[in-house]
Parts: C-alpha cells; structure tokens; sequence
C-alpha cells in the first residue's frame, strides 16, 4: 500500500516544488507548461510518458498546442505520495 | 484563409464519422477513446500528434492513463473545417 503524505510531509515537499500549486483539497498537484510550438510540447510529454510508464505512475494532462497542464495525483492513496513528488522532480528536471 | 464549414457541409461530412459528435455551439468535433493501458493510449496520441504536426493542424486534447478525449477544430476559421474532417478520418483509421 502507497502512503499518503500528511500535512507536514507535503509542505516540506511542497517547498522544494516551487513551480507546483497544490489544489484546494491537498489531493493534487498542478504545474502548466508553455513551449515554443507543438513539437516542443509532445517531445516533453514523450519524456514525461516514458518516465511515468517505467515509474508505473502516470499524469493527468491535456495539450493545446504549445501548452501542457499536468496534475499528478495518486489515486490508490486518494492523495499525495512520494511518487507524485518523484514525478513532479523529474518533469522540473526536463524543463 | 482557410474555408469553416457550412451547416449543410458539415452535417454531410458529419455523417461519415460516426464516433464524433458536434458540440452544441457547431464549433468544434469530440470524441473519447478508451485502450487497454497508457501505453496503447500513449502509442496512439503520439501516431496522432506525428499527423498533426505534419497536417500543421493540432488537436486539443487531454490523457489519464488509459483514456484519451480529443476535440478538433480550427481557430483560424473560429469553427470546423475540412482540416478537423481530414483529422478526425486520420484518427479512425488508427483506431
């Protein structure tokens, strides 16, 4: 079973996410994302995919062109875990 | 300038792809795509993005994990036009 973060865990998380906003219910976190065009766009949504399937963890996202919005979430914990901040520190790290 | 659809053109062509349907304001085509797991509905957005980008026509769209809803239309024309059609008919023919 996956733990969910308590409060604390997920502020001191929270604060090394800078670019992240966590939703009004603390279950989520959310980060939009602006390329130079679509190319740009699906080559970093193909990163993130082949990380989230190798993680067996995966994102909650929509594209408008050069725009992505990514949600990260853990729905066998219904919250926050590890494995949301693990994805959210990769994707900062390609960006 | 790219042509958006008459009421009668977009009815006709309407009528060949089934699985989409018209949103209320006639502006734009939507269709929801379930697979088997993200790596099939991954594998599919990225056939669909290699069209698009060489179509330089873009759908807007949005993934979680084994489902994908995708909505065309074309800004340009503030409606549909034969580029959303050509699209769409792309998008059946792969699924």
């Amino acid at each position: 079973m996956i733990k969910k973060l308590s409060a604390d865990e997920t502020s001191k998380l929270l604060a090394e996410l800078e670019h992240w906003q966590l939703t009004a219910d603390s279950c989520a976190i959310l980060r939009s994302f602006k390329f130079a065009d679509f190319n740009e766009a699906f080559g970093f949504m193909t990163r993130v995919a082949i990380k989230a399937q190798e993680m067996d963890h995966h994102p909650e996202w929509s594209n408008v062109y050069n725009k992505v919005d990514i949600t990260l979430t853990t729905h066998a914990a219904k919250g926050l875990t590890d494995r949301d901040i693990t994805l959210a520190k990769f994707i900062d790290s390609i960006t």
